[in-house]
């Protein structure tokens, strides 16, 4: 018999003993011994958890317990469970936890710390999708060319919702809200940040790359207009948040921001809440992982997917790599990423404006793959104009906007998004 | 250093040592030591391999040396590498094989000679795609409710030429044949047998079932004509050949047919020779995984995963448990599986042959949802009619199919293909 304990039993932790309860027979059978929870841990314990635990509100009952094998982090925050992970390991305890944000910021640290103990976060990305086992066991031959990822079910609802009825994206950041999938401050979903924890839990994994979100390029869903929208269905594009990583010569570029991509590629295919990610490796070729990446049930399965594989004695190196990888590689400045852009800017509709928005894009070394013009709803007397261009340079880009919104003949911001082939 | 043998150097066996030289930084690094290819064995000596290693014509070189800790099996066949890697076994040598035919026929009784000896077979189902790890590790926390895998990449490139460009099978096949794509025989993959060896693997990890492809329904693509591909396109399906594993209730479904599935399905948007397993999990939901099912490079990329993970000291169960199963569960026989069909029949273009169709179908408790009648091209003075049933038994329609070839106003042969919603 192994002995756990569950640290904060919200809706993942209920999971995660209904499953080890109802499933004990199959879980038994895999696993080869009995895994039951010896104390959950809460923050109130006059509230009514609905299963069948016995619990405490002191964290260190589970630490300190020396019949406990193994502390599952499911309580959310960093300093918190940063503390209490680190204790654990350092009592000799297996750690499971599903928190991305910790390991966004610590995983180099808790590798460290771990060393031969296991230390096992499946339900950190992706929620139920076996991603990391994927990333780190059956892809373990390849040099990986390039991840690419929704990673982010509400924003994946709210982009099919828009790309789907046309619909506007506040209307359905409502929706989203009211149906549970976003929250009442939807900034770390929307915004791209939730989705580059996970990014870079699994570049850490490709790429042996150690970054924190601060240094790497995110941007967010909320200034997608209904002109971006239209214009990626007449061109045939999905329009979806991915979390990139992507192999450049000795260079990593690792970004998190919405992508028109063909609607024909598997990945544009995943719909609503649904997650997906996309490896390509140079022996295996392009592979795909999809799932639900988020809930309950979901999530609690990769816990326990994490636990079993512990059980089972299996010793799996935290991030991959049982010696320290030299690969050279190293993160690539945001200035230095390469892509294809879309452009959308209002201009006034009146001769001239075209021959000078596109000098000032042909004097920073931006070419013109595709443009075309549409009457701006918004102001009369304007019209937007969209671009597509060849691959450049970040910089330029950005540069090239903030010189386009200096320019009288355009007004307000230029839009952009970046387009994968 | 860990020292591996290969017996068999073909195509697989090449891009392995190609692969294992190329990569060994990356590999050494999550490995944990260096993988050195001692010996492979080939029955040719004087044909020149294209790889760096020596070579010998006889496998006991690589059984019988102690100095070899792994044996890759990648010869083929059945009987030899059966008596091969029992010796191997026998020796204390680890096994990893590609060889889905061994263990469609010999799974249980290698895993109990492997015991506590690693026997890996990530490349004997879908190539490059990690699913044994995923169902074996990764989901391990489920009660699997069903997998549905598109395994057989010539006949997946079969059916989305013929849905694509209304390509007539026999025209399509010759393409597939003069690509690479399918043997000068293809009976075994059309017929649908590799799938079922690929089946009969997975379903032994999601369900501990122990049968043969002789015990399973199996069915291949060569019956289906331009009238079902159209049909299947009015009524926004896709045609695909699954493989499908089903529990209901004590039972499990285990089949491999031409399936008609709702366009809109992850599953249904896998096209050309890719490979994917849709796998539902009661706690997880619905995954899929995607990827190349075939090819030197990506089954090579399985077969190394697996040396890897033996080479880190994982001890993952041959088939996933590490206890008796004791799930009650028992493989349904052929009749008793359930479905809805599509039906296709060629008959008199006159008065009453409709109703005495539909009377037999209903004399068997078969319901219909849809009815649909088109002119046959090929007869003149038929038409053609198209049924959709109801959920009924195959015992049913196996029963109401030769009951109407009987009738004098049924012309040739009834069409069937199952449909999954």
């Amino acid at each position: 018999m192994v002995k756990i304990g569950i640290i904060g039993v919200g809706t993942v932790g209920r999971s995660v003993a209904a499953i080890l309860e109802a499933n004990s027979d199959i879980i038994e059978a895999r696993a080869g011994k009995k895994i039951v929870v010896k104390l959950g841990i809460v923050q109130d314990l006059t509230k009514d958890r609905g299963v069948n635990i016995p619990l405490s509100d002191d964290p260190y009952d589970v630490i300190n317990d020396p019949e406990i094998d193994i502390v599952i982090e499911l309580m959310g925050g960093i300093d918190g469970p940063h503390m209490l992970v680190k204790k654990a390991l350092a009592n000799g305890k297996a750690v499971v936890t599903a928190n991305k944000a910790l390991l966004a910021y610590h995983r180099y640290e808790l590798q460290e710390l771990a060393g031969d103990i296991p230390f096992m976060y499946e339900a950190s990305t992706a929620g139920g999708i076996p991603i990391i086992g994927a990333l780190r066991n059956g892809l373990a031959a390849n040099h990986i060319e390039s991840i690419m990822g929704i990673m982010n079910g509400t924003c994946n609802f709210i982009l099919t919702k828009m790309i789907g009825e046309g619909a506007d994206y506040k209307e359905v950041l409502k929706e989203a809200q009211a149906l549970g999938y976003a929250e009442s401050d939807p900034t770390f979903d929307v915004g791209g940040f939730d989705a580059s924890h996970k990014l870079l839990i699994l570049s850490s994994i490709a790429y042996g790359i150690d970054a924190k979100p601060e240094d790497i390029l995110i941007e967010g869903i909320d200034n997608i207009t209904s002109t971006d929208v239209e214009f990626a269905k007449d061109f045939e594009y999905a329009i979806k948040l991915l979390g990139i990583a992507k192999k450049v010569g000795n260079g990593v570029e690792l970004r998190v921001h919405p992508t028109m991509i063909p609607q024909n590629s598997m990945i544009a295919k995943v719909d609503g809440v649904m997650n997906a990610v996309m490896v390509r490796g140079d022996a295996v070729g392009e592979t795909l992982y999809y799932g639900a990446g988020a809930g309950g049930n979901a999530t609690a399965s990769a816990v326990i997917a994490d636990i079993i594989d512990i059980v089972r004695g299996n010793t799996n190196p935290m991030l991959g790599y049982k010696k320290p990888l030299e690969s050279g590689l190293t993160l690539l400045p945001k200035e230095e990423i390469h892509s294809h852009y879309y452009l959308r800017l209002s201009v006034d509709d009146k001769k001239g404006v075209l021959a000078e928005v596109t000098n000032l894009l042909s004097r920073l070394d931006i070419s013109i793959e595709a443009m075309m013009q549409k009457p701006d709803n918004d102001k009369d007397e304007c019209v937007e104009l969209l671009f597509v261009t060849h691959e450049c340079q970040e910089k330029s880009i950005q540069e090239a906007m903030s010189e386009l919104e200096k320019l009288s003949v355009v007004h307000g911001k230029v839009g952009m998004i970046r387009i994968e082939q």
